[in-house]
């Protein structure tokens, strides 16, 4: 496996691997990898000959109060997992390889970032799709994979990939859970073993709602309620949002009587976690 | 020459070519093809193995008061123009190929465009970031030329690709001029023959403002005057600016004891033309 920090080298891997006609894919990663990340690079590497994972947190995605230095890393634990999941090539760059002084240009999109996380955290959606860019023209995959955890984040890479024309397949990965339900994450690590049991309630909150929807609830709003009150009856918890939604344009539902993104972000302490889940009729 | 209008069948031809170690040089231009534009093309083409023109006038840069609609188009010239230039490939797609329903994605540049062109019309520069990142995923040229005469553009095209890490040459073709020293422009077609004697004083206030810098004037804000009140002297002008500034950051300049980029947007009649010149001390 290659580490690789430096922008031109990585172009040209990626051009002599084009022109080996070797199919390139890529899963792009803020680090300190778990089993959702490793999911992905498996998906990723069946699809692929050559197989590049990114490790970069993106400072462009932080708003200033938000964790951008607390943000947990380990690269040499995220270099020994890569290298047993059979990663050739892992683009590790510093922070100013990628945001050079004079930087001062962004990719954003008008519409999907202003529902859910996009409220609370304006600059994000902006920050993901300008990196993204950025690791697109630095990696040149023909196949990128995004975990669906981050569902507003995937649909935000979709439209752009779509919408500039970029060549590039779009991969969703399903969630993955820990035992118990709780989404994987990063930010996993910042839970105290309290805040971990208030957690919990995201995913049964979902589960929750999924049940009342096959039981004939089509209500939006009853549901939302009844999610904010379950959650909020935890210790720690304080809601961002909980919505139900269009699964493409992220419009409020009022009815559920087709498929509906149930989305929810929950500050545990001051830990925010997302999840999500679509919710089916019988 | 071929004449390509589908996104998928460009892409396609550019993999094509790359696969046989072909360099791909591409020029975007709006139609309506002039010496200006052939001059770009003969560059693009000693540099290159397939050479790729795109015909599209661009709405996304045209606020709707300008005059996307009457843009003057002819694509039976430029297709005559382009083939007897050696030109490979025409990209001359169709808009709602290049904004289909849905489209909400943009590239923008957050310095750059506060300046000269950009005050008059906010939209223009992420109209024409946008457009060009779309044609660059779509044509992938190694090298892409573009005219000096559009000097801002060409510093918004030339940060973008950096900012981005587009893996794309950027090259500056110089300004070519009417015996008569007026700057071709496809928007000179609109000129009346009273007006096309004013707009020369574009061109001979540019020639002043040089002569004055050599013989050791320094202040800037006085050729800026000078230059103002021989345009003004000409019937139908109307000056939108006249800009002495820094070359890369296009800040104003007050003393020129460097070289400074002297740029003008004067409206003659109702057509908007642009010039600039490097003022260099003797």
């Amino acid at each position: 496996m290659k580490i690789i920090n430096n922008v031109k080298k990585m172009q040209a891997c990626a051009d002599q691997a084009r022109f080996e006609y070797k199919k390139i894919a890529f899963v792009p990663t803020m680090g300190y990898l778990h089993e959702g990340h490793l999911s992905l690079i498996r998906i990723a590497r069946e699809l692929c000959d050559l197989l590049v994972v990114s490790i970069f947190v993106n400072p462009s995605q932080f708003a200033p109060h938000e964790d951008f230095d607390a943000y947990p890393r380990n690269f040499q634990r995220d270099f020994e997992m890569t290298e047993k999941e059979g990663v050739d090539i892992v683009f590790s760059p510093e922070i100013d390889e990628i945001y050079p002084s004079k930087f001062q240009t962004y990719v954003s999109l008008e519409k999907i970032p202003i529902h859910l996380c996009g409220i609370s955290r304006p600059i994000f959606f902006r920050g993901v799709a300008t990196v993204v860019t950025k690791l697109f023209n630095i990696v040149k995959p023909h196949t990128a994979v995004f975990g669906k955890k981050d569902y507003q984040q995937l649909l935000v890479i979709r439209r752009m990939v779509s919408d500039l024309h970029m060549d590039i397949d779009i991969i969703g990965g399903e969630t993955i859970r820990e035992h118990d339900g709780l989404a994987m994450s990063s930010r996993n690590t910042y839970l105290t073993k309290t805040q971990r049991e208030s957690a919990l309630s995201l995913n049964k909150a979902m589960k929750s709602a999924q049940t009342a929807v096959e039981s004939g609830v089509i209500d939006a709003s009853r549901i939302i309620s009844e999610t904010k009150a379950f959650i909020s009856s935890h210790p720690g918890t304080q809601i961002d949002y909980v919505a139900i939604c269009d699964p493409e344009t992220l419009e409020d539902i009022q009815v559920i009587n087709r498929p509906a993104l149930m989305a929810l972000a929950v500050k545990v302490g001051s830990t925010r976690l997302i999840d999500n889940m679509i919710l089916n009729m019988k």
